[in-house]
């Protein structure tokens, strides 16, 4: 049983093809092949925080995972980050765990953008303006593994708030993205045909009048009931609307908003060429994503291959 | 954050009071100061296991605790244990991992046997004979600790299995016991005054018929909805029936599978005197423990203080 800090976590993912994991373990979803329980919650009031405990399997895998991430708000005050997580890799031959992974929460954000780059691949039209909501480490993510999915460097960025904006600008500027920033939402809707929202808004950004024909849309920040990134007539108005699984969007994320959504396709069977995604390019699709165990099973046997 | 291994563990285990941590935890459960959600579940098939996640904390208390047991029944033919488990140990306050226990399932085979003695020190009559069901690891851990909660050293054991049983007896002989061993179930309900079951069974062993007035049962190995150690009328006849936990023990366990069990009160209510146990020799008094995931927080936290 091994002990694998940060550091040597993120030695090892250059190595890795983390959105060709990501596509294999959607298909492997889709297939029905996993097993991913609806996941474990402890939550608390004083200091406030909350814990997920996601975990399950690939059948006939070599592992099974477990992972625990927590938020605690008040964190930052004491200096701490408010995100933290860990993952637990077993043998799912006998139970033995074989790896203890302390990532503090980064492959979460790895694997949460990974999916975001597997929509890209398999739904964006040709990009001419990449849109980005939010300006957390998520938006930051999402732009550093978009960069093998499409040439386009020019993105319009929006947030509430204009320091935060700027910073992210020069970051992304290092990675080779011109950004310019707007705290417009409808700004980034009309002139982005690759929008990514990575924000925890409860109210809506994305504006279905300001959706250009030929815009795909990766909803990323919703993971829970209340929180809404997209106007609910986006999901309506969509030609193609894909959701990582079809099970969690009924509860949560954006599909779950919309009174009538129509036909919703599984990313995995789209990966794996058996659902319809794109077939002209002035259609509007839009890729649901709440995140899924699998994704955390897929990453962390992956590291933990990598590591030898 | 560290990582603490079986021997180191079990090396601070004698300074540690197993059974005032099991009282304190199961008052602090019927207080309804317990955060302990239902816990997660994997199988496997091929080969098969199970993997229970059990997690929760007492609200003001300094941690909270994730247990991760598993059972993979071909092991032993692998020269594997067939049982495992680690306990990971949180700070309330800000989400951060204090340590990681591997004590490979230890700590729970003691926190099952600490709740059976909370349960001889409320609850049994002046002990005359000890009757145990089942020559396993609970059976010995269940001896272990009542030896500070009776002088009484007479035990008969029933089992499948005389081998296993002769082996029982031996090793129980060790730390002070005289066994007498049967294959006959009624042999030691009709003998014995305070009985503790232990089996996986699945049809009943202790038959109300057989069974004297001024005996307590402590049925410990039923934690299924299909397991079942005593007769459904046991239940019915008893004057005292004692739930580690209502709300399970409706679902699993002992209680569950009467059609009257009348009424039910709480371990950690009996202890903290709100509730009426025994109250004169002649009563029959039952208690059904199902495992309550308090317990594992009771025991990690305790582990972990002692470790300084």
């Amino acid at each position: 049983m091994r002990v694998v800090r940060r550091n040597a976590i993120d030695a090892v993912l250059p190595q890795i093809d983390v959105v060709g994991a990501m596509e294999a373990a959607f298909v492997a979803y889709a297939d029905g092949r996993c097993v991913v329980p609806p996941p474990g919650e402890l939550t608390f009031q004083d200091p406030p925080g909350d814990v997920h405990i996601k975990y399950g399997y690939i059948s006939g895998d070599d592992h099974f995972v477990v992972k625990i991430a927590s938020g605690f708000y008040d964190n930052p005050a004491l200096g701490l980050s408010s995100c933290d997580g860990l993952m637990l890799v077993f043998a799912q031959r006998t139970g033995a765990l074989e790896a203890i992974l302390l990532d503090e929460g980064n492959l979460t954000d790895i694997r949460t953008a990974a999916a975001g780059a597997v929509c890209a691949r398999h739904l964006a039209p040709a990009v001419t303006r990449v849109g980005v909501f939010g300006s957390g480490i998520q938006a930051r993510r999402q732009l550093e593994l978009l960069r093998k999915e499409t040439p386009c460097r020019d993105v319009m960025a929006w947030g509430r708030d204009k320091e935060r904006l700027a910073t992210y600008a020069a970051e992304m500027g290092e990675i080779g993205y011109t950004v310019e920033t707007t705290t417009d939402p409808d700004a980034v809707t009309a002139s982005c045909n690759l929008i990514v929202t990575c924000t925890p808004s409860t109210t809506p950004l994305v504006r279905a009048a300001a959706l250009r024909a030929g815009t795909h849309v990766t909803a990323v920040g919703s993971d829970t009931p209340t929180k809404q990134e997209l106007e609910s007539s986006v999901i309506e108005r969509a030609d193609v609307i894909v959701a990582d699984s079809l099970s969690q969007c009924r509860d949560r994320g954006e599909i779950h908003h919309a009174s009538d959504p129509g036909s919703v396709v599984q990313l995995g069977d789209v990966v794996a060429g058996r659902a319809t995604g794109r077939t002209s390019d002035d259609q509007i699709t839009v890729a649901d994503l709440t995140g899924v165990a699998v994704q955390d099973v897929a990453i962390a046997t992956a590291v933990l291959n990598a590591l030898g």
